[in-house]
């Protein structure tokens, strides 16, 4: 089983936790795309119905939209039944590291609304410790500049997440840093730093969102549940 | 002394802290006001001189344009060797509340980026405890519905602050909730657990930003200093 057949795995395995009737929060990335997909197929099969969706990014929104999900404004459908969304990095604590399609504001804000969250992976995104790749964080336009110096005081190596040769702009309007979480240090106490610079909208560190996993590996399915 | 002239007599004592060649941050609201058209004036008489100033709203951006003020963005003469500003309570621990005037986010930017943060306000801002009047709250528009659905859960009895029939915006697109602390709670626990709301952008909470205060009461200046 290559990476994507593992990606179509795990989202097949999320679909399996729908019910008809169901709001869901539909997520963003490679393995979120396959789970919409799915999702549209068994409606237009019909082996699902009466199902409501939000979306956590315009991207996903079009993709929803071409196979005919009903899309609804989040509030209008919150609290949510269940959100699916993939993420960069899982830890045994199911603390999760998401953000590098970067959409991580309206991912938290919608699996914040949601009753159940299942993370949906391969096994290569399960890591022992969170922070080996990149920790993104989104910030405010105004503060970009002062931001970039404090992140660099504190030996983040911040860099600006670029598009085009232009600095990326979220759906929100805001900029994204993608940093580098020093090693020996807990990366809780490292986001708490952060997010204690006004202008930090939001980092990609999830330590409460998700409350179950579904990882596909060689092996085949692998769940986690909230310690 | 009527209020208004206790705002001026706090803003002079602010200029007072001024030296010719100083980077500046420039409050908003009505005490920061005086201090900046006082300024203005210290520098079209001569009395001060290369001052280079950046601003917290677009508003005191506005006036001191008109004054003549060198203005430059925050991150052209960050770090700032001194901003002064007012605030809405001010307790014994000099912990502030601001943002009654809506820029908030843009006062923690610049404050946090300031060697000294110099308080600005007449007595009647003096408070035992923080939070008998409201606490602002400036949320991304796309978590509204659902930062007000859950606001109102922790029973802080949100309100939207509206301008002219509209949801406010401030300077940085955002939107403000006014909430109501809880009494008998402890109000950095209460921001704690409003700033895990995804969506949250910034509080008026000031907890550590203010190094010292000039209170004008009717007994003459007061002076507090971080304890």
């Amino acid at each position: 089983m290559d990476l994507e057949e593992m990606k179509v795995v795990a989202a097949r395995g999320a679909l399996a936790e729908v019910r008809s009737g169901m709001s869901l929060g539909l997520g963003t990335g490679s393995t979120a795309t396959e789970f919409v997909r799915l999702l549209g197929a068994a409606l237009a099969e019909g082996t699902l119905r009466g199902i409501r969706c939000t979306c956590t990014s315009v991207r996903t929104e079009a993709q929803a939209r071409d196979l005919g999900i009903p899309l609804f404004d989040l509030a209008a459908i919150a609290p949510l039944d269940l959100a699916v969304d993939g993420a960069d990095e899982i830890d045994p604590q199911l603390r999760l590291i998401k953000g590098r399609g970067g959409s991580l504001l309206r991912e938290k804000i919608v699996e914040q609304s949601a009753a159940r969250f299942v993370v949906i992976a391969d096994e290569t995104k399960l890591v022992d410790r969170l922070g080996a790749g990149l920790l993104p964080i989104e910030v405010t336009p105004f503060a970009l500049d002062v931001l970039q110096q404090r992140f660099a005081a504190m030996q983040l190596e911040p860099v600006l997440r670029m598009n085009g040769g232009e600095p990326r702009t979220t759906d929100e309007g805001n900029r994204i840093f993608d940093v580098r979480v020093p090693r020996a240090t807990d990366i809780a106490e490292v986001v708490q730093k952060i997010r204690d610079c006004a202008g930090v909208v939001e980092t990609g560190f999830f330590p409460r969102e998700a409350s179950e996993a579904i990882i596909a590996t060689r092996g085949g399915i692998k769940r986690m549940t909230r310690p």
